[in-house]
């Protein structure tokens, strides 16, 4: 294994660790546990979990692995803040969601080489690419492993 | 720019992002905000903060890059939870440790060419690398930087 072929495996790895931490809180905590507010006047875990589904429904169309699997969650998700749409999926929905998602998202990840992951992501032109190398599909990884992981410890908070 | 130094550069700018997002954030909050916990029951700002900088002080020791800065941090923020230990560096006192790390740090990860992050952090052995080769000092950034956004995101429910 050569360090390319290293690195990307040790940036992926730590995409499906935060991903089995978040299967993980999602089994613990009971649906309304995750309709509350992660603290006081703050998002509800519905909402972070709805917004985490619209960020990585964006990452396929991102990775070029094809079209948003719920294009619904976009206004209240991502261009809504919490609260402000009251017609949203029920959270066994949105659970259900997640993990459709994964199991569509997971087969495409894994079908890449190690080379194809420094190919432009969908949202960057050729001319950009060629002066931002950077702007790759494996960066959407990195990105998207952190924002996980910034969520996922306000999640958290409402174990009890 | 070989996929190497590239990846390498993707993984380091994300730390940098994280510590300056952390930064950002400490001159947000008052030192009343960050003494707050950040849900009900949960952990004070000032908790996370020391946690941080004691997990980042192990860092120095893995990456060998020399001795812990503040090994009085051990016990109260990473042995201990929030509350245990009463003894505490002031708040003031814990930004000046984020910031003179952070300023040691930087430095330090800046030096070192691509193919040295490849090279195993302190606390594996020869052997154990030689058939894990993952437990690279590269992998430990990745890491942290992950762990970093997690606590970020609890921290940043501090403000108002």
């Amino acid at each position: 294994m050569n360090t390319t072929e290293l690195t990307v495996k040790m940036i992926l790895d730590r995409w499906y660790a935060f991903i089995k931490m978040t299967d993980t809180l999602l089994e613990t905590l009971s649906n309304e546990q995750l309709e509350r507010e992660v603290a006081p006047g703050k998002n509800r875990g519905i909402y972070l979990l709805g917004h985490l589904i619209a960020v990585h429904d964006d990452m396929i169309v991102l990775l070029n692995f094809g079209e948003k699997l719920y294009p619904e969650l976009n206004e209240p998700f991502l261009k809504s803040p919490d609260k402000a749409v009251k017609d949203i999926p029920t959270t066994d929905e949105l659970k259900a969601m997640w993990n459709n998602q994964n199991a569509f998202l997971t087969p495409k990840i894994n079908s890449l080489t190690a080379n194809e992951w420094f190919q432009k992501h969908t949202a960057v032109s050729e001319e950009d690419f060629a002066k931002e190398p950077h702007r790759n599909l494996l960066n959407i990884m990195i990105t998207r492993t952190n924002h996980l992981s910034n969520h996922l410890g306000q999640m958290a908070l409402l174990k009890s």
